[in-house]
Order: C-alpha cells, then structure tokens, then sequence
C-alpha cells in the first residue's frame, strides 16, 4: 500500500548499517514532511561524500584534489616511524582526539576473525613498501590498535606476522581499568590485565 | 580534523530523528566506502520521496501526479463516512495491515500535549468541510485512533470536542491485555480496562 518512492527509500536506507525497517519508516515521512529544501541539502551532502579520496598511505578519506595524501599523513611534523594500525576510520578519530599520537596511521577496514581479507593485506604489504623506502628496513614501532577482544586479539596476531620484520617494536594498546571505571564491576580479564600491568 | 564534506554529513544527519552523532559518523565513513554508486541510489531515493504530494483529504504522501487523493480515499469502495484520526503516518500504516477497516482516515501530524495547533485545527476544518459537503451533517462514526496515554488522552479529548457536531458517533480504539500478553506483567491501569471491557 506504500507509494513506490517511500518503498524504495525504506528498501535503501535499511540496508545501512544499524538502521532497521522502522527507523527508515519513521525517516521517509519525516523527510517527506520537511520538504523539497530538507531533502535537496541532505542530497548536497551526500554528493561530498562522494567525492573524497582515501589516502594513499593511511585510508583515511580526504579532500585534497592536489595531493594524493590526507592532512596528517601530509604533515610533515609528525613521526612517520611510529604507526598505528586502526580498524576503522572512527578509531583513528578517537586516537587523534587525544592529541597524544604524533605518528601516522594505517586503516585496515573491517576484520573478520584472524584472518587478513585480500585487501587488507594489500594495505599491509603498502605499508612495508613506504617502511622499506623511508626508513632502509624497520620502523622504529608498530602499535596495533584494535579492540582488546577474541577476535581484535586473533586478528592482531595476524598483523604482527606479517610486519615481524618491518618493526623493532611491535606494540599493542595499554589494558587495564578505564578512568571512571568501578573496581567492583570490572571483569576478571580486565582485572587481571590491570593487576600485571600495575606501575 | 574531519574533512568538511564528512562534518557536513554528519551535521545533517544526526539532526534527523533518532540518528545520533556516531551514528551519523559511523554511516559517513560506510558511505564512502560503499562509493559512489551506492550514494547515487541513495540521492535518487531521496529524491524520490521529495515528488510525493500529501493527499488532499487525508494528508497521507501519494504519487499520483493527475489526482489530489490517495489510493485510499480515491477508492470508492471504502466508507468516507467512517473516519479514522491518527496522529502519524506509520499508525495508519498499521491500521491499514490489519485489513478490517474500511473507511477513510485523517493525519493529524505530532500531538503536543492537549493543544492543536492551527495547522492539525486546519485539517480538522477540512474534515468538517467534508463531512458536511459529503453528508450533509454528521458523519456516521470518527474513530480517534490515538495511543491510549496520558498526552493521547488528552488530545483525544481535544479532538471529540472540536468534531462532536460533526459525527453521530466518536470512539477511541478498545484498550486491554495485548495479544500473547501476560496478565502478570499487565499494568494496573491496563488490567482495569480490561475487566471494564470484558466481553
């Protein structure tokens, strides 16, 4: 009984992830409520997305048309021998917004359980290329950034294979208790993590 | 840090219903991974929905470029003197999958608490136009199909005062224990409709 338009729409936009049949329900009529001027700026920004280039280093999406690299791995300030290697783009945010890293970075994309899709070794074999060409042989220190879970450590595993020659130091982020967090309610792995890792 | 197309987006697109910031981020970054072709679908289903026209009687979208009534009220074979007053779109939707009524219905739009705005009192005055060029006087029966709380009741209220010369009859939906409920886990005020309404 939809009309064919909001079908479609409702098709499309619970396709994306995390948004279900309701919600893009509940969006189509929202949108249709707000009119053509809603519609056509939501269109606008879009068509941006469209229009950015990931990286040729690291992946994360930019906007730059006259250089192949985004802002930070074109900036010549930081340390480009010290790598994080991050799951997604919104991780590397995360990393940024401390202001602690001055390295660079390596997005590899989605993982499945411990083992490196085509791609994502591509992107790996990227990184030993840039490693061999700036720096003779090793970096000075691969961080591996990725979740601290089965899977994130499986995967992590995977990585630090693959880059053992690459790197005199093959790091991995801190474990313990997060700021905030209740002694009484954290896990056991977590506590035991916190309780080697004391300082 | 963001480019400016990815803050843009994300700008717009948490400012829709239900979306929050990292959702909004999280979508960015899979969009423009997917690329451009799965942004252009998107950009024409949206634009899609902004050729949708609300029906003249009901107010529900329709795409029927030579007429102003929807499918149903452009249907002959339903009772226009059966009106159903919904607040939102989906609740007609879910009325409608229910495959037992047969009349018409009326969109309100988002009810504030006990207070129609003058656009939902100009589709009031719209029904009242109806019923009374349709019908001469009363119509036979308006359903207020609004959610049996305490800012649905008091906007039912509203609404039976500004239609009572306008139909023989007014009713709300039947309120009791949902199907597959439980009466353990009924509310009070649930279980007292339901022994009110016992049959």
């Amino acid at each position: 009984m939809l009309p064919d338009p909001i079908r479609k729409f409702i098709d499309i936009a619970s396709s994306l992830p995390s948004i279900g049949p309701r919600q893009a329900t509940r969006l189509a009529f929202y949108l249709i409520q707000q009119g053509k001027g809603t519609i056509s700026e939501i269109m606008k920004s879009l068509a941006g997305l469209g229009n950015l280039k990931p990286c040729a280093n690291c992946f994360f999406p930019h906007e730059n048309t006259k250089q192949v690299l985004c802002h930070i791995c074109g900036d010549p300030k930081r340390n480009k021998s010290i790598i994080a290697i991050v799951e997604k783009e919104t991780d590397l945010i995360s990393l940024e917004n401390t202001k602690k890293f001055m390295g660079r970075y390596l997005i590899l994309g989605d993982l499945k359980k411990g083992i490196l899709e085509s791609n994502q070794k591509l992107r790996l074999n990227n990184l030993k290329a840039f490693i061999q060409k700036e720096f003779g042989g090793k970096a000075e220190e691969v961080i591996i950034a990725f979740n601290p879970t089965t899977y994130g450590n499986l995967n992590a595993l995977a990585v630090a294979n693959e880059l053992k020659d690459y790197a005199k130091k093959i790091t991995r982020l801190g474990r313990g208790i997060p700021t905030g967090g209740e002694i009484e309610f954290a896990d056991e792995e977590t506590l035991s993590e916190a309780l080697d890792k004391r300082s």
